[in-house]
């Protein structure tokens, strides 16, 4: 039995992720259809990017993803199917395959060319999803291509004297976390366990938790005493993410609330 | 495999979603459940009426569509279970099914009066919906009838000498687009191929795009520099809709947002 | 085939709900999942607590429900499995199970000590859960336990002359009515068919109503014209809820907006 995952920016109150669901189980009756997020930010490719690539190791081989942000084909913005660590990735060549391909190179890609102009985007991606899961070929569905856009806006910055990494926000969670592009690797190598300062705005945090609840407790404090206080720590994805302690952006406030974060906002890490 | 939908106002937040899917996965425990909308505005058939009429094409035949939205069983608002277009359709007599039977008639209706009226709204709805999806006969569920209630705030209006033609927006999307009641049929058949205005509040559009990204570009002039323009288009379901080119509520504003407009508000074509 | 449900404060924008069902179809890839809710307040134990002994009685026997809401590993919060109405539930030792277990006694509890520190919470649930759906013993999966982590708080009080019960607001629904903690039958074993108050804030009700719109109608009041009124009935769970007729938080108003409510508000019933 094939999975089907669905990224879109559609929303929850519209028929369309509904709809969508109908057209994938028009074609294939027995796939198991799996939503990932339709809430990313209408239009916003690096958060669709983030979201994929964070989601995609939790699902077995061979799960299709369907990614639709953004996604008219318009100049180059044509669509992909793409083969990459034993699953299958579909969408428009606008960027938001970067983060995946960051890591490691595809297997395939090609361009999605044997479906017709005037079929809906979603409806091209629904086609060829059904198409794999119902054991066709991905060369099938279009020509080879060996290269694809690229999003370079996602790359930290050392200096020359590895004293300094500067990387910025590329996702603020529903906690109101803010994830930033250094990764643990980048920290470690770049660091070699010397002592460090985070910097973003006029903030600095000098220590790196292990957890949310990585706090000294005593009799005199107890964990409860350090609800609302900032940090940092590496995510499931290791990487450096900005935290509140017990945060919630409807009500008490979050990183991204408290400490004035936004997405792209720069963060510096200083080593001694 | 039979397929369930749900369309309602219930939310997200509470457990009632879930608790339906737990009381059809009881009484048919093989099959599919698929959500249209759980944030249809709470009590607003209308909304509703538009959602399940433009989900249902996208689904298989003998799908079977659960609507409750403002389901009090009183006074005329009994609840009915329909046949129409090979899809089965359960909700209350209160103008849900406007929309889809404003294209053609039922094939069958029945009113559910062999449902206690102790029961809860939704179990009643589960439990026809499980009834047909178990191979049970639509008209084991209650008494054949031949009328059903709808809603005449539907009709736009074309006056006499074919110059004019008066709708309104009946449903407002995630993306801020406003969708109005005025077919690409109406438009063709009245206008016959004359210029037109279209107007709404003190604003005019004098062309209808094919789609959103439908700009003239050119090396003066990028695709980019049309976002936050307005645009009109015939969406999927081949009605006008008002838009914002790349809009998003939430940040930049949208077609509902940015123009003023509101559900109901009046929209007018103007043929020289 | 096995059901497992999730309840969580994930909240539906970030891939995390999506990440978990993969999770779980890698371990268990014929099981179907139901989300309860997402939506349940960032690290509120006690809205968790209603909504899955609220939700658990529509499910048939066997099902599997994953509770994640405050679920870090720190000093008595322990992972625990409960074999509870021939249903499972896996959460942690928080006070997440107050709700279920103050109507009867667990069959049985285990704490999850067979697995490792270092794995996410949320994976410990999944693994357990998906143990139980491949038809592992839930003995498997650590020491039995008999005592659980209760909140207290939620008990309403009777004054000695049973004049008074004291209860509070335990949930507020998506339609903004309040629910409290005041039962059908408590409300009937003190009141013994007497005449009451029920009070909050500077607000009186002095009736119950069968169903929201159990209204006096007549020629010269039509149901309509009671859209906006306050009102009591004991809700699909015979608690108490204060609610306004047709409300709708994001636009007229509600019983939490329109009276003033909040979670944990007292509401007073004097019986004459």
């Amino acid at each position: 039995m094939s999975i089907i995952t669905l990224t879109t920016d559609f929303g929850y109150k519209d028929y369309f992720v509904g709809a969508t669901k109908g057209k994938i189980l028009k074609q294939c009756p027995s796939v198991t259809i799996v939503d990932i997020s339709h809430e990313i930010e209408k239009f916003n490719i690096s958060e669709a990017s983030y979201c994929i690539e964070s989601a995609y190791k939790s699902f077995p081989d061979n799960t299709i993803h369907i990614i639709d942000v953004d996604s008219d084909r318009i100049n180059t913005n044509y669509h992909v199917a793409i083969q990459w660590n034993n699953q299958y990735f579909i969408g428009a060549n606008n960027g938001v395959f970067s983060n995946m391909l960051a890591k490691s190179n595809a297997e395939k890609i090609v361009a999605l060319t044997s479906f017709s102009k005037t079929v809906f985007d979603i409806d091209v991606f629904v086609s060829a999803a059904c198409y794999i899961a119902n054991g066709g070929k991905l060369t099938d569905l279009g020509n080879e291509i060996f290269e694809i856009t690229k999003l370079n806006e996602f790359a930290p910055q050392i200096n020359t004297e590895q004293t300094t990494i500067k990387g910025h926000i590329i996702y603020i969670d529903d906690f109101g976390n803010c994830i930033t592009n250094i990764s643990k690797e980048m920290f470690k190598n770049v660091g070699k366990n010397r002592a460090f300062e985070i910097t973003f705005r006029n903030k600095t945090i000098t220590s790196i938790k292990s957890k949310y609840s990585d706090f000294v407790t005593s009799d005199k404090y107890l964990l409860k005493d350090f609800e609302g206080e900032r940090l940092a720590l590496f995510n499931e994805n290791n990487l450096l993410e900005i935290a509140i302690y017990k945060s919630n952006p409807k009500t008490v406030g979050s990183a991204a609330t408290l400490l004035g974060l936004k997405n792209r906002d720069l963060i510096t890490i200083n080593f001694k």
